[in-house]
């Protein structure tokens, strides 16, 4: 095992970079070749790339800075370098799904949200690697704060990708943690966007709790990144797609916030602890108006459908992606992982009648969080039991990602705090559809706490 | 051109055999061994199939017939020959969609509806052709009534397959008039079932309209595949899916029903008005009582919105599918059909404020439909606006098919009339989540019209 990092990682805002952009300081072409001095600086440390391609990312570059000289740019991110999750579609490089049973595989089609990516000029770096069919299975990437520590997963390159500044915003997806766990355990911006609210179209994860994420620089990079495929290709078809302005939505105070402990508390650290009760005290101290389990019967009332969240979770997307490993275990089970293996035998008995009811458990827990918005501008809650754990065999205790997943409403992971030299995310649930609020409040905190 | 059959062609039940299988009058094997027969007399005529797998059907139709000899069906349709439109995936087969852009592509996996068909043991037999991505440009296919005709579209080779008795039903799909349509011209039963009844993933139709649907030789031996793909793999993830029994519906006698003309009613033949007419007529003398535009408010409500249904479902499918579009037209604009080309360029310019207007507009005519739902217990029209016309480089006028997948609905094409001694539908369109009733009302209709 290679030793631990000296060198802290540092992101890179391609949304602050543009504003030099007019003025000819620096280019896109140049702000590439940063990301590919970091890219080779970090790569061999880190494995965060399944693929690059580095020529047609220079080509693109070049387009865009021909662009923003000529003052016209396809939209705010015209020339960010970008990765995406080796989940998600690419018609010029092979989507292998952390597989060996899609080693090579050509989807011959970009996803709806890498077609929209290049259509507003974003520089493709690379697909980065995802955990084993965007489950649990990691795939070797480590995290740039200590090589020695997971990143997180399933979106594992692109949060590795993000914090070391190779690239200022990557897709991922998350149907139970996997956008916020990997942002907060690499420090990075992490955002999960409501239910439905980006295409998924081209992305192969089947769940109807599934997403595709952001995971970015700033907020600025992440919701200009969200606003260019949206604008571009819509939500999942047949939905209005992601809610709020084109500029990024400035900071909001919120009057209260509901402290969520979740059904990870039990295993949140004391760092972990420590580091909300500090930011909740500050925001007591600005004068937010912080409501508990202990305080608030609502918001006990949302914690106790929250308890078995993980486990109607994982029954929903079981039932749902039994189609799929079905054939993947006929194709050649001894490709599959053991963790797949197992979670997807555990439940391949379930049937359509205990799904339809689990549907309706979960419609029922979504009207009890929905219910909150009377009185809370938001929840918050970590975004992680705590640092990233040591080892790359496992990415982490999932458990503070389930409830937003659960519920289908956005949630963000801040990079706020750090405990023994690692990062870890303070984290953001909004309500469905109210993705902007929730980047506003997050704004703010991201100034405040 | 191939002079016109003389042999008329006839469609065979597999549900109907079953009856025979326990005697030992036949087997599951006898039966694909007819199936093979056919093929090998229909299809250098008719070009039904894109490719076919005999020597793995004949191993399927053995173990099947294992099965049904021990007793143990693994459901109604255990060992039914069955077709897959080539837009739907399937691991063991190419997955062309019709398109030179996919030539020889293959999935690697099958699609949900493939692998529930599989999970109960229907025998596949090869993939059926379809227009260029499922959309209007034609490849060849003949109607089997009449070679010198079209078969409709776009689950040409579905139709042909089912109505030439080589297969007892065909995965079809439809997000304009592609399962109803080809249905009425080749004389089979055809079933759009209401939007997202029918797990859909890994069939690469990516509109919000868009439905997995069945062309089949009875009510019977669609409402039985239809059955078995919900039981295993559900409908859309995070939808509760085809909703009835899990027996075929038996028939009941409707009280009211609206018959509907649609747009579509200007370019009807006077034929097919008058086997209509002729219906409606037998369906007052039985005591069913008949709304029309004329007589009832509610309907020419109706009747007045769906005057412009076709566009609206053309505006929603064309910004849906910009992003696939665009990407196909880069990679090798020349391989791409004209009336693909046209198509997708007049509506690659709608933007995400147009797709939100026509959503909610599309909403509002589906309440409108919705509410007719206190007084007729279905509408009736014509399956399409005549006979399969001449010739095979259109699929046919598609206005009769446009209503049910505007409003979401189900919709049944029945074997019914004759014009010209070339087969035509009566279409059954029901409510939202109700195809059992629409089955159960096209039972009677099947045997009372």
């Amino acid at each position: 095992m290679p030793a631990p990092q000296q060198k802290k990682p540092v992101m890179r805002s391609y949304l602050a970079a543009t504003r030099d952009f007019a003025s000819g300081k620096t280019t896109p072409r140049q702000f590439l070749e940063d990301s590919l001095a970091l890219l080779e600086q970090w790569e061999p440390r880190i494995g965060a790339f399944v693929c690059t391609d580095l020529a047609a990312a220079g080509e693109a570059a070049d387009r865009s800075a021909a662009r923003w000289r000529d003052g016209k740019p396809r939209s705010p991110i015209d020339g960010m370098p970008v990765g995406i999750k080796d989940i998600i579609e690419t018609v010029d490089m092979p989507t292998e799904m952390g597989s060996p049973l899609f080693a090579g595989w050509r989807s011959q089609k970009d996803a709806a949200s890498v077609r929209a990516l290049r259509d507003v000029g974003a520089v493709i770096v690379g697909k980065t690697v995802t955990t084993e069919f965007a489950a649990s299975e990691p795939r070797g990437t480590r995290n740039p704060w200590n090589t020695a520590h997971t990143p997180g997963g399933s979106s594992s390159g692109s949060a590795a990708a993000v914090a070391t500044g190779i690239v200022s915003a990557a897709l991922g997806t998350q149907v139970i943690s996997s956008t916020v766990r990997p942002a907060s355990y690499c420090g990075c911006v992490g955002f999960k966007p409501t239910v439905n609210a980006l295409n998924r179209q081209g992305s192969h994860d089947f769940q109807s709790q599934s997403c595709t994420g952001i995971l970015g620089a700033s907020l600025d990079d992440v919701w200009q990144t969200a606003d260019a495929i949206v604008s571009r290709v819509g939500g999942d078809p047949g939905t209005p797609g992601l809610q709020g302005p084109h500029a990024t939505p400035p900071p909001v105070k919120p009057q209260t916030l509901a402290m969520l402990e979740t059904a990870g508390w039990d295993a949140a650290s004391a760092g972990a602890k420590e580091r909300l009760g500090d930011c909740v005290a500050r925001l007591k101290s600005a004068g937010v108006d912080i409501h508990t389990r202990h305080n608030d019967k609502a918001v006990a009332a949302l914690e106790n459908e929250l308890v078995d969240a993980a486990e109607l979770s994982h029954r929903c997307n079981g039932f749902e992606a039994q189609w799929f490993f079905r054939t993947m275990r006929d194709r050649d089970a001894g490709k599959l992982g053991r963790i797949t293996m197992e979670r997807t035998l555990k439940y391949d008995s379930l049937t359509l009648a205990d799904y339809r009811a689990d549907l309706k458990e979960r419609a029922r827990i979504r009207a009890v969080h929905a219910a909150l918005a009377a009185h809370c501008d938001a929840c918050i809650t970590l975004a992680a039991p705590g640092i990233a754990p040591e080892g790359l065999n496992s990415t982490g205790n999932p458990e503070f990602g389930v409830p937003s997943s659960l519920l289908g409403v956005p949630a963000l992971s801040l990079p706020l705090f750090e405990v023994d030299a690692m990062p870890l995310g303070l984290q953001v649930i909004g309500y469905f559809d109210r993705d902007a609020d929730a980047f506003a409040l997050a704004a703010w905190l991201m100034q405040g706490c």
